[in-house]
C-alpha cells in the first residue's frame, strides 16, 4: 500500500490501485444511520470514515455512538450485548457507558483509567442519526447541516432508503452537482433532456450552489402520475442543488405552470438530499431522501415515484461503481490528466471546498 | 505491504491492515497434520509459517516433509506423484528423495547439486506429525512438546477435531489462558460462570502455567451425561491450563466428588490439548484434543461431549476471527494501546516468552 | 505493494506476493481479440499489458482500439454507445473518434485540446485482430508476426479457441518451448512418451527455435483419426517450435509414413500458433490455434482433435496457474535459487530475449 497520497483541488475523487485518497474532513456531522436502524436492546456496527463505530439506545431511548473496539482485547463491541444503559463486550463481559469510561470488570474491582473507549457526539433529527467525528469540543459549535423539509414528513411526504456505494463519496457529490449526465445515464428513465447548458453558480466559503432554468419546458415523466398534470401541459421549472456540506447535498425542483384554469393549482415544489458518509475512501453509505408537497394523499404515485427514483439513481450507482473498479485497477490512475469543462464548476468548487477543509485539519491535527 | 513490524513483549497477536506480524518462532516443532492425513501413496500440501510443505509417506510407511517447490520451474511438488520413496514432479518428471536431494532427471543424467529441496525433520506421536521447522541441526538436541496422555487413547478415551481458524495463532493461545471468558463466550453451551476470579500463575523460562480451585461446586454441564453425576453432586474442581511450547497448550480439570458412598468413584480427571500451527500471521491450523479417564466405555456420552465442545469451539473461532478481520480492516491497529488486567497475566507472560523466542532468532539468523 | 523489480535475463516469469514484474515490451503487435469478437455496434473492453483498452467497428467495419477512460471524469468508455464511427461516453456524453479526439462535448461547443484518448494501431489478419502497444509512429516500421497458414483455413483446416490464462504470459511461452513435460503433465491424454532428450536449438537476435526428430516412431494417438494412419505404422516425426515475438509462438509437427503402399499418402503437416497477450502480470489472454493439411473434410476428426487439445492444454493451464498461485501467496518468491537443465535452454533463450527487449525500453522511454 502507497502512503496517502497528497491530495490538491485538482485531486479526482477516485484514487487507483495501491492508492489511499483520505478526501474526507473529520470535524463535521455526518449520518451514521436512519434512526430506525438503531432499536433498542440492539447493537448496530457501522463503519464510519474508516473506523468502526456501535450504534445503541440507552433506556432513557438516546442514541450512543461508541469506538466499535474493546480496549482489553480488541474485540468488537458490536458482537456484545445492551446491559441497562451500557454495552457489555461479549469476550470478557467489561462494560462501558455512553461516555466510553469502563463502568464494570468482572474479574476485579480496580477499572484502569485507560479502559476507555471513544464517544462520539450524537444527534437525531427527523430520519437521522447524525454522529460527530472530529474533536468532541467542537461538536457545541456546530449543528447537522440538516434541511427543515427533512423533519416535516406532513407537509413533505418523504420518501427515501439505502443506496450503498462501492466508490468514493465524493463521486456521488460531484454527480449530482452535474445534472447534464441526465441525458446520458437517466436517458431512458428520467428522460430529461435538456439539461444541455453549464449552470449559473454561487460560491461561498463552505458551499456551492448550481441554478439552472428550463423555461416553457414540459412536466418530467417522474411527475406525471403525482401531479396529474398531462404532458402536454407547459410548465417553467427551476432547479438548484446545493452542496451544504461534505456529508449532505440538498436539492430543489419547482414547476409553475404556465396558463393554469382558473382556481388550478399552479406550483408544484420538490426537494432532495444526497447523503454521503465515506465508509472507507472506497465506500460510502448513500441514503437519498425526497419529498413533494402535492403527494401527500397519494400512496400509490408516492410509490411508483420511489421505483422510478430507485432505478435511475442505480444507473448513477454502476457509472460510479464501474469507474472505482477502474481505477483500483490502474495504479497510474492519479497520473492522469483530467479535462474539465464549464459544466464541472460546481463540482470543482465542492472539491476545493472539501479540500481545504482536509488541509485545514492535517495542519491543525489537535483539533 | 508495509515492512514486518518490530514485536516487543507488549505487541497484540493481531496485526491490522497491510501489516505483518511474525510472532511464530521457526526452531521449534509444531504439528505438521493428523498421522491419518498422510497416506500412503498420497501427497498431502500444507502451509506452515507462511511456506508451503508437501507430506508423504516413504514405502516403509515412515513420514516425510519436503519444501513443496520443485527448484527448476517452481511447480508445487504436491501436483505430482509418489514414486516408491520419492516424489516426482508432475510438470518435467524430476524426482526427490526423502532427503531432499533430486535424485533423477528424465532428460539427463547429471543431476546439478542445487536440484535440492529442503527436507523438514519429522516425528510421529500418537495421532500427531510433528515437523521442525527451524535449522535441521538443532532439531536432535529436542524432542516435540507432546503430553503422555495424547499417545494412550486406550486410558485417556481422546476425541479431537481440526477447527481451522482465520486468525494469528496466539490469539487462540491468550484465549486458553484466560478462562475468564467462559462465562460470556461459552454462557449459553458450556454454562460454567464462575471462573470470576484472576488466576494463581507460575512461570518459568519457558513455559506458563495458571492454576484455578473450585471448591464446593458442581460438576459442569459437558461432564454430567459422562461421569453420571446428578447437577445436584457437590465436587470440587481443579483446573490448570499450561503454554508447553508456541505449538501446543495443556490443560486439566479433575473433579473430587465430596461426599462419596462406600465404594462410589471420586475421582473424575480430564485433559485438553490446544494445538495451535500458524499457517501465515493471520491463518491458524488449529487441533483440539482431549481425553478423560471414564468415558472408555460410553460411546454416547463421548460423543455427546465432543459435539458440545465443537459447539462451544466455535463460538471462540468466531470472536477471534471478528476480531482478526477488524483489525484486518484498520491500518491502525497496532497503534491502539492495549489495556490488560490481572487475569491476562498468563497471556501476557506467554506473549513474553514467545517474542522473546522470536528476537533471539533474529539476532542470530544463522541458527 | 512493493516497488517493480528490476527484471534480468535470469529473472523467472513469476514473481511473488506483493511483487510486480513488467516483462512484456510495449513496442509490440499483440493479439487484442479475436476478429468475431469485434462486432459492429458494439463496444469490446479488454486490459492489454495492464491497460484498459475498448475496441469497436466504424460503419466502414474498420477495427478501432482506444484508451478504455474517458479524459473528463474517468468513466470507462466501454460503457457508453458506439454513434456513427465515433464511441460516446455513457456518463455526460463526450465523443471520440477512431484518432482518440474528442469530437463532441455536449454542453459547449469549445473541445480543449487535452480532451483526447490514446489511440492504438490496428490491424486484422485472419481469424485475429493485432493491436500495437507502444509508440504509435514505430508501428508503421513493423507488421503482426502472423503465421502464412493463420490466413489459410482453406488450405490448413484451422482450429483454435480463447483459454484464458491467470498467470504471467511467459510461463506459457517457456512451456511451449519445452516439451519434454508431454511425459508428465500430458502422460494420459497426448501420450507421446518419446520427448526424453533435450533439443537442437537455433536462436537469432530475436527468436529462438527447437527442433527435435523422432525416427521410426509411430503416429501421435491424436492424429490417428484424422490421418487414418493404423496405430501400428510406423512414422517419422519432426516437429520444430519458434517464438516468433514475446506475442506469438509457432509450432509445427510433420510426419513422414514409412514404408508406403503405391499412391498412399506420405506426408502429414501440422502447425500450432499459441499467442499469448498479457493482461497484467499475473494473467494472460492466451489463444491456440491449430491447423493440419489432411482434415478439411473430415468435420468429425477436427472436432475429436479439437476436444482433445483443449483437455490437454487445460493441463498445461492447471499447472501454470497453480505455479502462479504458489508465487503469489510466497514474499520472498523472487529470492528463489532456480535451477536449469540443458532441456530449458530455448526457454532461457526467449527469456534473455525478451528482457533484452524490457531494458531497452526502459533506456529509451521515449520510444
Amino acid at each position: 500500500m502507497r502512503s496517502p497520497q497528497h491530495v490538491s483541488a485538482a485531486t479526482p475523487p477516485i484514487a487507483g490501485a495501491g492508492q489511499e485518497l483520505h478526501n474526507f474532513p473529520t470535524n463535521q456531522w455526518w449520518v451514521a444511520a436512519l434512526r430506525e436502524e438503531v432499536q433498542p436492546g440492539r447493537l448496530l456496527e457501522r463503519r464510519l470514515l474508516g473506523k468502526s463505530v456501535v450504534l445503541y439506545r440507552t433506556t432513557e431511548g438516546k442514541a450512543v455512538a461508541l469506538e466499535n473496539r474493546c480496549p482489553h482485547r480488541a474485540a468488537p463491541l458490536s458482537l456484545g450485548t445492551v446491559v441497562g444503559d451500557r454495552v457489555m463486550c461479549g469476550y470478557h463481559g467489561f462494560q462501558y457507558g455512553p461516555d466510553g469510561r469502563c463502568a464494570h470488570i468482572p474479574t476485579q474491582s480496580a477499572i484502569p483509567s485507560s479502559a476507555v473507549v471513544r464517544s462520539f457526539p450524537v444527534r437525531e433529527l427527523g430520519p437521522l442519526v447524525w454522529v460527530w467525528t472530529g474533536a468532541p469540543e467542537l461538536a457545541q459549535h456546530s449543528e447537522p447541516p440538516c434541511p427543515q423539509w427533512l423533519l416535516d414528513d406532513a407537509t413533505w411526504a418523504l420518501i427515501g432508503e439505502a443506496m450503498p456505494l462501492k466508490a468514493n463519496y465524493m463521486s456521488l457529490k460531484e454527480n449530482v452537482l452535474d445534472l447534464t449526465h441526465f441525458g446520458y445515464v437517466h436517458a431512458s428513465t428520467f428522460k430529461i433532456t435538456d439539461w444541455v447548458n453549464p449552470p449559473e453558480v454561487e460560491v461561498t466559503d463552505s458551499s456551492v450552489k448550481f441554478i439552472q432554468r428550463f423555461e416553457n419546458s414540459v412536466c418530467p415523466v417522474m411527475y406525471l402520475e403525482l401531479s396529474g398534470l398531462g404532458p402536454e401541459r407547459r410548465v417553467n421549472r427551476y432547479s438548484w442543488g446545493v452542496s451544504l456540506s461534505p456529508a449532505i447535498h440538498e436539492a430543489c425542483m419547482e414547476m409553475t405552470v404556465l396558463e393554469t384554469a382558473p382556481g388550478e393549482r399552479a406550483e408544484y415544489r420538490s426537494r432532495f438530499a444526497h447523503i454521503t458518509t465515506p465508509a472507507s475512501s472506497r465506500e460510502t453509505h448513500y441514503w437519498w431522501f425526497t419529498g413533494n408537497d402535492y403527494g401527500q394523499n397519494n400512496a400509490q404515485g408516492q410509490e411508483t415515484l420511489k421505483e422510478l427514483i430507485r432505478v435511475a439513481f442505480r444507473e448513477d450507482k454502476v457509472m460510479l461503481e464501474c469507474i472505482q473498479a477502474a481505477a483500483d485497477a490502474d495504479p497510474d490512475y492519479l497520473n492522469y490528466r483530467e479535462v474539465s469543462v464549464a459544466a464541472d464548476r460546481p463540482g470543482l468548487q465542492a472539491r476545493r471546498i472539501l479540500m481545504r477543509l482536509v488541509e485545514q485539519e492535517k495542519a491543525q491535527p489537535g483539533t
